[in-house]
């Protein structure tokens, strides 16, 4: 990954990490579920930009060398991987 | 598209088509509400393997020519059309 | 289902027919890939849009009424019922 | 919330935060980025888990009061605010 986009997944997985347990402790006080489910789903909305930086980050470099790269077989790979994230990410 | 794909996405699209046309039936008759919805999340689920065939289809394709083609901003568009849809249907 | 709510969700029902048949046509005149991904994507959402419909006219007539009623068996139904849809349909 | 609920919660978002970490010390190990996403998307999972067991504590408790409740329009309001969660929620 290179170094800024390293830097700005690092910086928002700390910023989850503190959401989450901002969430905790609104769990300790007893606050409204409803509330509780927002800042969770808060928290998933987070995750999908972490992952979209990290999958841009990866088109751009392992996906490009593949397939510019002379193997079939790698090519292949790095497509199939592409989708099985894709479906996966999907079905969330 | 090649020809395979193309036969088998119109195929699950005609499938899809009669599988909609169930529901209307279903909710004409009066048919509990619960299961109607799950037919409907089955419609979805299906058309979700539809998107995963043309998105294939496209990875091996346009997506391949475009990385080892020699222009640059032709590699940095096809690269930033697969994020756009990758984050619209990760948000679905 | 109420009369207006069965009357809405069938004609949004039909119109995702004809959205569908239109996908079809896009794939038979070999239309660029992405963009039938964004139409098939829109149906979805379409989908959801109904899915959203029954579900509050479900919510207002059976769920009401077992919730109020004095079978605490069926209470548990409704209940466990509701949860297994909301499971499903955030896991699409 | 009830205290089996609040204690299984706090349990699996104690162990969610752990899974944070373990994802930002992949990244600062330069693991491979479909790796750290696949582990991103099986925390966004996690998470659906932690919703859906105070979904269901919520509509056991105060969806079940409100409805069996006078107040119709206490009804009104618990009903639309599960059908906001459940749009926001499928729409993930």
């Amino acid at each position: 990954m290179d170094e800024r986009t390293k830097k700005e997944v690092l910086n928002r997985l700390r910023s989850i990490e503190g959401h989450v347990r901002g969430i905790e402790r609104m769990i300790e006080k007893d606050e409204y579920c409803v509330d509780v489910i927002n800042q969770t789903i808060a928290v998933q909305r987070a995750l999908d930009k972490v992952n979209s930086l990290m999958l841009r980050n990866h088109l751009e470099t392992c996906v490009t060398t593949a397939i510019r790269g002379e193997e079939s077989h790698e090519r292949e790979r790095v497509i199939g991987e592409l989708l099985e994230v894709f479906e996966t990410a999907s079905s969330l």
